[in-house]
């Protein structure tokens, strides 16, 4: 018996059985099933923000479970609302499937989206489908900003502390384990935050909540995410040696760097897709969470947007390019 | 010379070489380059709704230009809020691109959308980009309901009047002429209607001020989306025969008709893309630019959900389904 495929059902049929496996939020006020959802903003706001998944550019079907190719979705976009200092409240979907995808694989993605958003009383309030040669996953998000001012990346200022919530490196670290084959009982804890990002989603709020000047989801690696930053902000970040500021971050990606002859603060600069927080905050206390990487510095003209890493500019490769790769 | 491709600039340099194309809407508080957008919703509830546009699938590259293909992308979507009596407000647009896509294409995309969205003060507020193999448009679309309450498919009573507004078969006349490639002067109107669409969006705020009990775009044809308001509704659309209804509609399609050989009321009932306005309205007068189908009737039990025309249930093709095509 072969399993059913996308093409057995109608479209009709083909969301009736999926739509109960995905979670409404408590401001969802109209779901998924008519033209379109209607969500409450009672902030008189909202955030929004996209992100796409391709098959085999941001994914392999062959290392992620379809769950957690939804649980990814959900969380990298989860994460941007996080970015702007807001708390997600509602995301659409659109799925692009190859006619051969099992229903299965369907059914698993939503659980995976219902596991990210459920438990954050996010509802997934709607969607389109369409067939076609590649597997897409188009995610919208939504977040409210609670009254608080959106804390964007422009706002740093000479003498701000640049700190870090969350992971760094661990995805990269997981990534490359998966690509080398090689990885052993102590290395499943790097595979797992790869394959299912942890987000610093609270850390999101509470950087606004204490007074953060520029805020931003680091998505494509420290590196290239601090330079935008600076870019914004017409400043420079300079930070200390990772091994000075981060040793703990560094230490958990040891074991796994040494057996791949990797510098470990190689992947915690470049490596994207953790999800962490990157923020800057007039001098003072740091929220919990928060470690200190360094400073914001002046800018002195062309030197706008660098990030300096023990004083000097790092030469190696600055993260992702979709389109380079 | 060849044409710059997407893959000979870095993603940040393809943003930014488009982001000056896309209109920004009096709503728009946070515009794209952030995390995330920032909309105003002061109703304090926004409509959202998502659509996906898959090359080959949606639209041929051969017939559509680029900015075909990006006013379709904004139309479809701006029309799924006007089907709930919203006015739309905002839109973010994810974009897969092969890495042969000429950097020009994309930008008379963009254009595209801007032609569609700038008039109606909707802002391009964000987006994504990734490579891949086939090209993908997905569009997420949000709207301000204005204080009203959001029609619903589900609102049809017995005794209400079935009317719609907008074009009927116009698409489909089009797809059909330069699908057998048998087109003279006189049908360029028709080609037209399915190369850019024009969606009733007015009739839809407009239906719900003039207290419609039931509303809907209509994407899929008359027929299909029809039945989905009947089931929702729990009733019976009693349409009265097309010509007796809407001749206009069909006297338009009549030279076409004629010489593919296709009876003009199997377009108007069953044609997709026109993105007319079907709607319920409390016996009594219809607002301005709807015309009376028929009426609605009460189910008796396995009769929901039917559409009938001139009494009996047509036996034609109900219709678009993306994985059965």
């Amino acid at each position: 018996m072969t399993q059913p495929t996308v093409a057995d059902l109608d479209e009709d049929a083909l969301i009736a059985s999926f739509v109960p496996l995905l979670p409404r939020g408590s401001r969802t006020l109209v779901p998924t099933g008519d033209d379109a959802a209607v969500v409450a903003a009672p902030d008189g706001r909202f955030c929004v923000s996209t992100d796409l998944l391709v098959a085999g550019h941001h994914f392999r079907p062959e290392w992620s479970s379809a769950a957690d190719v939804g649980w990814r979705a959900a969380m990298q976009n989860l994460s941007d609302i996080a970015g702007m200092g807001a708390v997600p409240t509602s995301m659409v979907m659109g799925l692009v499937l190859p006619p051969s995808t099992p229903v299965a694989w369907v059914h698993d993605l939503c659980r995976g989206f219902a596991e990210a958003c459920g438990p954050l009383d996010v509802g997934v309030d709607g969607g389109d489908l369409s067939a076609g040669e590649q597997l897409v996953v188009a995610v919208t998000v939504h977040g409210d900003l609670g009254g608080r001012a959106p804390i964007l990346r422009s706002g740093a200022r000479p003498g701000d502390v640049v700190a870090h919530a969350g992971a760094l490196g661990r995805s990269a670290a997981g990534h490359a384990l998966l690509t080398e084959g090689r990885h052993g009982g102590s290395d499943e804890a790097l595979i797992a935050d790869f394959l299912r990002p942890r987000p610093a989603l609270d850390a999101g709020p509470a950087a606004a909540a204490a007074g953060a000047s520029a805020l931003m989801d680091v998505s494509d690696g420290l590196l290239r995410d601090g330079r935008r930053l600076a870019r914004a902000s017409g400043v420079v970040l300079d930070l200390e040696p990772l091994e000075d500021s981060v040793p703990s971050a560094l230490a958990g990606l040891a074991d796994a760097a040494a057996r791949l002859g990797v510098d470990p603060a190689v992947w915690a600069l470049t490596g994207g897709e953790d999800h962490g927080m990157l923020a800057t905050f007039p001098a003072g206390t740091l929220p919990a969470g928060f470690t200190r990487l360094g400073t914001v510095r002046a800018a002195a003209g062309a030197q706008a947007g660098a990030v300096l890493v023990g004083g000097v500019e790092p030469t190696i490769s600055p993260g992702w390019d979709h389109f380079r790769r």
